[in-house]
C-alpha cells in the first residue's frame, strides 16, 4: 500500500502539458489529503519578447505561448531545469515531444523519490531495428519506474476551455494500486477519466490513429462521401487493434473499440485533426507532404505520415505487411506515388 | 440444399429502395447461374405530370421521384401491385417505409414461391404493449419466412453514385445457407458487403444510431467541440449495445463496434444526416421538433425523435431507464423541457 502523499510533476509544457496542468493544478488543490499542494511543470525555457517564459508563466499563470486564452491554478510552478522541477517527485506525468523523452529521463535518475511512478501521455510510437516501443515502456525502461499511458478524444484547447471530454488511462498490473491516483488527479466533472489494464492498447490507439487518419482525409479530398469516410474509419479501426493483438503483450481488443483513446479519439482525429487536413490537400494540390505541413501547420508536426512509414518498414520487416492492406494503401499513396483513386482497391 | 435459381423481388422503391435495385439488378445479371434475370420492384404508385410513375420507370429507366439521377437496370421491371410484384419470388428485398409493412405482408402471403425468403432494409423498432420488435422479426412472423436484415454506413444517393461503402447483412441461424445470395446479390467492387449471425443486432443499430444522432446535433449547437461530440458518439455506442444484449437474444456486441451497421453508420449518421441536423437546430432556434421537421427536411421525417420516445417508454416499462444515462437525457430535452446544457450531466 502506497500512503505517502503523492507529490506532481508535469514533464512537458506545450499545448497540450499546459491544458493538462490546468487539471491537475486543480484537482491536487481538491484532493489535499492525496496530494502535495505544488506542481512542479517543467518548462523549456525560451525568451518571450526579453523575458524568461517560466518567469510570466509563475507571474501571470499563463503560458502565453502555448495555452494563452487559459489560466493555469496558482499552484502550478514553472521550473526551467527537469531534474528540479521532479525532485523528490513521486508521481511524474510525462508530456513532452518525443525526440526529449531519453536526455530529459537520464537527467531525472537521481532526483525522483524511491517509489515513484509516471503517466505518459506522449503519442507515437518509437521504431528502430525492426523493434516497435511504445514511450510508456521507454520512460519505464529509462528510469526503472512502471508508466501508464493518458490518451483519448482530448483536442488541448477545448480541454482548457472545460467542454466536455472523455479520456482513457492504460494502466499495467504494477500499477492497479495506483490508478486511484491517476483518477483523482485527472477526473473532473467535465473531463471524464476511464481506466482500463492495457498501457500499450492506449498508447498504440494514440499513435495509429493518425495512420487512419491520412485515409480519412485522402477521402475527403476525393469528395467521396460520409459512407467511404466512414469505411476507411471502420477498416482502420480494426487494422489498429489487429496490429496491436499481433505485436504487443496484453492487448484488449476493447480498448480500442469501446474507450476514449480508441473508438472516440479515432473520430475526433478523422474529423478534425491536421493530418486529415493535409491529406486532403495533398489529395486536391499533389503538393508534397513537407510543403503542406509547412503551408497549413504553422510550425506543428505532421505525425500520421511518420507513423505510417515507421508502422509499415516494421511491417516489412516481418513479412506481415499484406495483413494490413489500408496501412499499406495509405503508405503507397504517401511515399510510392500511387494514385489515391486506389485507395479502396486492396481491401 | 437450396438449389434452384433464386427470382428476386424488391418491395419497395423509395430512394434507398431505388439505389439497392440498381445494385440488385446489375448482380442478377452478373450472376446468371445463381439468379432469374428479371427484377420485379413494387411501386408505389403515383401520377407525376400526368403519367403513371411506373410507366416512367419502365420506359426510362430511373426513378424520376425519389432516385433522378441514377439509371436503374433494364432487368429492373417496375410494378404497381406488391403481390404480382412478389409473384414466385424466393428472395424477397424489403425496403418500404415501416408503416406499410403490415398490409403489404398479408397482400403478399398467397404469391410468394414456397421456401422463399427475405432480407430487410427497414429501419426502426416497432413498439407497442411493453414489446419492442425488429422489423426482420414482424416480417418473419407475417409471412412465416426467415427474414435477415441489411444496414450500414448507406447514404442512398452516395451508393447510387458509385461511391465506396460497406454494409453488414445480419442473419438468422436459419438462413446460413442462404448467405450466399444475398452477398451475390448486393456485394460489388464498391459496395462491400459483409455478414454476421445477428438480425437483432444488426436491425437495433440502425434504429438507436438515430438516437445518438440527436444527441450529436445537440453538441453541434451547443459548438461544445469535436472531444464532446466524440464522447456522445461513444457512450452512445454503449448504450446501444448495451440495449440489444439486455432486450433481445443472440445479440453480438461486436455487431455494435465492429461492423458497418454499427460504429461506421453510426459516424455517418451523427455527421451528416438529418437527425443531426434538426437537433442542432432545435438547440439553436429552440423551435419544436415539429416545426423544425417541415422547415428542413422536405417532406422527410425525423426518426431519431420518435424512436427515443418509443425506447424510453419500454425502458420505463420494464423498469430500466436510469440504466441508460444518455438515451433519457436525449428523451427529456426532446420533450420534457430539459435544458440542453444538461446533456452530460448525468453520464
Amino acid at each position: 500500500m502506497v500512503q505517502q502523499k503523492q507529490r506532481v510533476a508535469i514533464i512537458g509544457s506545450g499545448n497540450w502539458g499546459s491544458a493538462i496542468a490546468t487539471i491537475a493544478g486543480y484537482n491536487t488543490m481538491r484532493h489535499k489529503e492525496v496530494f502535495e499542494p505544488i506542481v512542479n511543470m517543467y518548462v523549456y525555457e525560451e525568451i518571450i519578447n526579453g523575458e524568461k517564459l517560466t518567469d510570466i508563466i509563475n507571474r501571470e499563470h499563463v503560458n502565453t505561448k502555448y495555452l494563452p486564452h487559459a489560466r493555469l491554478p496558482d499552484n502550478v510552478v514553472a521550473v526551467p531545469k527537469a531534474e528540479e522541477a521532479a525532485r523528490d517527485a513521486t508521481l511524474l506525468v510525462f508530456v513532452l515531444p518525443h525526440q526529449f523523452i531519453l536526455n530529459v529521463c537520464k537527467s531525472l535518475k537521481d532526483a525522483i523519490a524511491p517509489g515513484a511512478h509516471a503517466i505518459s501521455m506522449i503519442k507515437g510510437v518509437d521504431v528502430a531495428n525492426h523493434q516497435i516501443s511504445i514511450y510508456a515502456d521507454v520512460i519505464e525502461k529509462s528510469l526503472g519506474i512502471p508508466c501508464a499511458a493518458l490518451s483519448g478524444a482530448n483536442i488541448a484547447n477545448e480541454v482548457a476551455q472545460g467542454l466536455f471530454s472523455e479520456t482513457t488511462i492504460g494502466y499495467r498490473a504494477s500499477q492497479r494500486d495506483l490508478v486511484d491516483y491517476y483518477k483523482k488527479l485527472f477526473d473532473t466533472p467535465k473531463f471524464r477519466v476511464g481506466a482500463i489494464e492495457d498501457v500499450s492498447g492506449v498508447s498504440l490507439c494514440g499513435a495509429l490513429k493518425n495512420v487512419v487518419a491520412v485515409g480519412a482525409g485522402f477521402v475527403d479530398g476525393l469528395e467521396w462521401g460520409g459512407n467511404a469516410k466512414a469505411a476507411i474509419m471502420r477498416i482502420g479501426l480494426m487494422e489498429m487493434r489487429n496490429f496491436a493483438l499481433e505485436f504487443f503483450e496484453g492487448v484488449k481488443p476493447e480498448t480500442f473499440t469501446e474507450t476514449s483513446a480508441g473508438v472516440a479519439d479515432l473520430i475526433t482525429t478523422c474529423y478534425g485533426g491536421r493530418n486529415r487536413k493535409c491529406a486532403e490537400a495533398f489529395v486536391r494540390t499533389r503538393k508534397p507532404f513537407h510543403v503542406l505541413e509547412a503551408e497549413l501547420l504553422n510550425g506543428q508536426k505532421l505525425q500520421g505520415t511518420e507513423t505510417t512509414k515507421d508502422v509499415i518498414e516494421f511491417l516489412e520487416s516481418h513479412g506481415k505487411v499484406d495483413e494490413y492492406p489500408l496501412f499499406k494503401t495509405i503508405y503507397d499513396i504517401c511515399y510510392n506515388g500511387l494514385d489515391p483513386q486506389q485507395l479502396t482497391e486492396r481491401l
